[in-house]
């Protein structure tokens, strides 16, 4: 059973795998496990994958059979177990809990070489309405505080799978980052009775500079203090609080695969992770927090000066990143 | 001039190098700029760097000449530049200052392929004074609230030059990361009215179970809450808030040196980032927040989850990491 625990100085908590642990030679190869050979996540291989809890397949099909066009099975190797009862405790300073939580992989298409950003537009959206569908099936474990969805793409960006998938976690606790962000635009909120984000956009229009797209509701751009090079965000004009309470994915979806398609012309097919930026279930709907979805190519690497201080160098400045990805055609 | 930039949602800063900005094109081939072809930091090429400000030398030699064992000189390429009054602005939303602050290079030994690991006890003792002198130095400038002081070693890990060496970045703010730690820190004290680090030191030396070593008044231990597969801290016994008023380095010396020796045997000459925490000038001397200097050996990739939840996940349990690296002898 994973643990976690919590870093008593910093409030910090990190998973540890308590059973499974790497030896210092399962270290040694671990890119090379990524391309080539046999693929669990294709159609035929359903019975390599635990039972699907999400599939779009042809009315009348059997679940874990070909046909699918899309599937969400719970993950293999999860970091975090479900099966149960969170038991919490201290031993001296250290403060540590059950690693419980659930972890779930969305196969995004059955194509295995068709990336995200290949798909259609409906394709795209399908795979946010999977989201959508997973986080609110999730919200009704009282166990669970957050949802967090991301993606990795790419070896360089963590993934250890080429087919294209996306992921899922289900947390026990909120995580510092989202807390921090969420008390940041609280404390703004409290302040200005506006919700920063809505207050960003307003801005980031009327200057244009950082804007890469304006288009159905959704406003893609480079954020004013970037961390890395072309990192992008998506979120809605409208103020929404949670990405599960949206009532279209389908303004999103163009968004998303729009801005994938013009990164893989200025950038070449880069790596990259992207995370939803949502609300906690405690608080839901709010007037202050305003989701959206970060997208960060994997150009640079993060060295100790980040690691030491919390913050980033950026060699490229987001007015230049968000021209370039604005002048290509998608 | 580079450009410091706040995140206004929660706070953090970002370094933008507006003025040679990296384009598309020049992401492509940065992990090969590392090995081989001509070294600026070899004896005889004195001239390829800034002027030196601080050198072990044989007594009568001139600056900037070869004899040197060990030299600092200004970063060719600094991240933030040294020369200007420190600027600050708002526009809308967002606060920003001028890139001002100070980038050094500690080139740690004449040898070009020696390692860190690979000199001997006084060697290593004579980097550690000479990162104390350069802070103390830096610590004179008004504008600077903190030095961070840290070692990228190996291209995984952000090295872009092979000759070893680290950094120092004197910076106008005081970083998240730093703010938040002595804030932990500052708190624990409030409540129990002692420090932390000599209680968790306390703890672990009767646990022994995360100890690699304990010796000359040095702990090295893995913490309970590792990030990292192998993360290890070296910690002074004695209560003690900055690195620059030690009195001695020569058991740190030890420890680092001995450290890194036992994780070039288990790990096989990793990649590695090391960070000095320390107290930022404001409050050199306090009671509630410890020095020390945390490595990370760079084992795996961080990913869309670390990214957005700020925690990790850990695939081998701390007990593990330190015993692998106790059982070995150096």
């Amino acid at each position: 059973m994973p643990e976690l625990r919590k870093d008593p100085i910093i409030g910090r908590w990190v998973i540890i795998a308590t059973e499974r642990g790497k030896r210092p030679s399962d270290f040694v190869s671990e890119a090379e496990t990524t391309r080539g050979g046999f693929c669990p996540l294709c159609p035929g291989n359903e019975d390599k994958t635990p039972s699907e809890v999400y599939a779009l397949r042809p009315e009348g099909s059997k679940p874990n059979t070909p046909g699918w066009s899309l599937r969400v099975v719970k993950n293999k190797f999860p970091a975090l177990v479900a099966e149960k009862k969170l038991e919490r405790g201290r031993t001296g300073v250290y403060d540590w809990m059950d690693g419980v939580g659930d972890h779930e992989v969305v196969i995004e298409t059955a194509q295995h070489n068709a990336r995200l950003s290949d798909l259609e537009v409906k394709e795209v959206e399908d795979v946010l309405w999977a989201y959508r569908d997973r986080i609110c099936s999730l919200k009704g474990d009282s166990r669970f505080r957050y949802v967090i969805v991301f993606k990795n793409y790419g070896a360089a960006a963590g993934a250890s799978l080429e087919h294209s998938h996306s992921q899922l976690i289900a947390l026990p606790i909120v995580p510092k980052r989202v807390f921090e962000e969420m008390e940041g635009a609280r404390t703004y909120y409290n302040y200005h009775n506006k919700c920063i984000f809505c207050d960003i956009i307003r801005q980031e229009l009327i200057a244009k500079v950082r804007i890469i797209e304006e288009k159905n509701g959704v406003v893609t751009l480079a954020p004013f203090a970037s961390r890395f090079p072309f990192e992008t965000w998506i979120i809605p004009e409208a103020h929404s609080s949670s990405f599960e309470e949206m009532e279209s994915y389908e303004g999103l979806a163009q968004a998303l695969q729009g801005v994938l398609r013009r990164m893989d012309q200025v950038l070449d097919d880069p790596p990259y992770n992207f995370i939803i930026h949502t609300s906690h279930f405690g608080e839901s709907q709010n007037e202050y927090y305003h989701w959206h979805l970060e997208i960060i190519p994997k150009l640079t690497k993060v060295a100790g000066f980040e690691w030491g201080t919390g913050f980033y160098i950026n060699p490229t400045p987001p007015e230049e990143a968000a021209r370039y990805l604005r002048e290509v055609s998608t």
